[in-house]
């Protein structure tokens, strides 16, 4: 299970062939811990339904600050909720060994295992979505720090005296690089005469994600130059991570990616860049997740199936 | 050894008491490669004589971009050195096997095996000097990264419209909380009219170290109001580690850490500030290194000796 603050996605893991799981489902829930197990419930019946056989075990990946117990303490993308038992509520619901793991941790799990980051031992692990989920796998290993809370790394100061985010911080790199900053750089430049083709797309109304993706797509010359900006951004941040850590490989992950190499291209030229000393160190590429929507919740499976 | 571009410190290491080396030497010497094996082969004999005994290992400690075959690609604190191939050329001269390290990941594993950081898996130590060197030790093993280039983090970005660098970077990390930083801060403040105890202490003449140190360890108020802007920018740095790592415990090192509580307890209360859902989270301890100026020749030495 793939649990985010307004849906929740579950698959049913081919231990043969993870990347392509034996069934998925998806279905709209709160951020209510109450209703969230009801539809990890729901779904759970639906699966087992659909592929004639019964859980053995159940992985959940969850955004926010999750602890090896399976406590959420805090999740800002989950409506802020606090205190929320995942593992413990899940375990009785289910009556299922349950384990649970952050969202973006769970992906880096299912690329470096069964996606583009396999047979890597340092990977870093980017998903750009509405904030920025980061993972890692560390000298071969899941990492997770001393609490489970490693890979908050959206919340990286790059501007510290720039705009505040709704955290309160100012000039966090995900309130550049997120793929929410993507969608409202592009509306900016749209405001400001820098994206005419965009403009034309909308027709008058107003710009949605669609109009951006489809003018990404095409090749439209504005639309490059607001990509450019973008993976700026992106790489900025990218090339600080490669600075503490010099991952092998940096994994691009979240909806962004089906933009494809329009947006990663753009990304892997930015970060060397921004790295100091690049010309005499090997340059880290920058390659598109494989596993999609479903990574998460591949990664949860694998590590319950590991556990 | 601890090979930096002005002097190399020497150590032979007590196996039995790591903490205490059983004979130190330093030399000057300079950015020139073959001066500096000239220097190192001249210490091993004097540390020899020292102690009657023959070296078995070497360990080596040493700024800059070194890989995991001992060779020094790049290192702008020793005058720029490209291409030193430490490990081989000193193997050559020395007739001893040869472990080159990073020497911030040097300080790090004896910090983590015999020093503050001992019984921790999850350890960040951060060295504040002319620059920011930073290891880690993660999952219990020292990091390094995938080429060795791990812990260069003092070149994260954190006010990417602000001052340049020498490295031509924008606003990194070490340009406002390197032991550098912090003289230059206490000299501008003084030059502004903040500072009036310092100005005092120089009497006319330039604001030596001396002066700044003395002033803070006579606890002169002006002279903490520059500790405590000084300890939020590392504070902001240090929060971007957690953010990434989520270590368990932060090691400061490096000359300034002489200076005791009055900069290592604001280093403690500013990292928090800066920490997203920090009400959420345990508060990472920062604590100062206790192996002092020779850390990095001991965690040479003791990596040597597990070679």
């Amino acid at each position: 299970f793939d649990i985010g603050g307004t849906k929740v996605l579950a698959v049913v893991l081919d231990e043969n062939d993870p990347r392509h799981p034996r069934a998925v489902r998806r279905a709209p829930t709160s951020a209510d811990p109450a209703l969230i197990v009801d539809t990890v419930a729901g779904l759970r019946e639906e699966l087992e339904a659909a592929v004639g056989d019964r859980a053995v075990a159940v992985g959940v990946g969850i955004a926010g600050l999750v602890d090896r117990e399976g406590m959420l303490h805090y999740s800002p993308n989950i409506g802020g909720v606090t205190g929320f038992a995942v593992g413990r509520e899940l375990e009785q619901r289910l009556g299922l060994p349950v384990v649970v793991d952050n969202d973006a941790t769970a992906a880096t799990w299912a690329e470096a295992q069964a996606g583009v980051a396999a047979g890597h031992d340092h990977v870093a692990m980017v998903s750009l979505g509405t904030g920025i989920g980061v993972g890692f796998v560390l000298n071969g290993r899941l990492y997770r720090g001393a609490h489970g809370y490693a890979g908050e790394s959206g919340h990286m100061v790059v501007d510290r005296n720039g705009p505040r985010h709704l955290t309160g911080a100012r000039g966090p790199w995900e309130l550049f690089a997120s793929g929410t900053a993507f969608g409202v750089l592009a509306r900016e430049a749209a405001a400001a005469g820098r994206a005419p083709s965009l403009v034309r797309r909308a027709d008058g109304a107003e710009i949605t994600d669609t109009h951006i993706d489809d003018a990404v797509a095409a090749g439209e010359p504005d639309m490059l130059d607001v990509v450019d900006e973008f993976a700026d951004q992106v790489g900025l941040g990218i090339a600080d991570l490669v600075h503490v850590l010099d991952p092998g490989v940096i994994v691009i992950g979240g909806g962004l990616v089906c933009l494809g190499d329009a947006l990663i291209g753009p990304m892997g030229r930015a970060t060397p860049r921004h790295v100091v000393g690049g010309e005499h160190r090997p340059p880290v590429p920058v390659v598109a997740a494989e596993l999609g929507a479903e990574a998460a919740a591949i990664g949860a499976a694998l590590l319950a199936d590991d556990r």
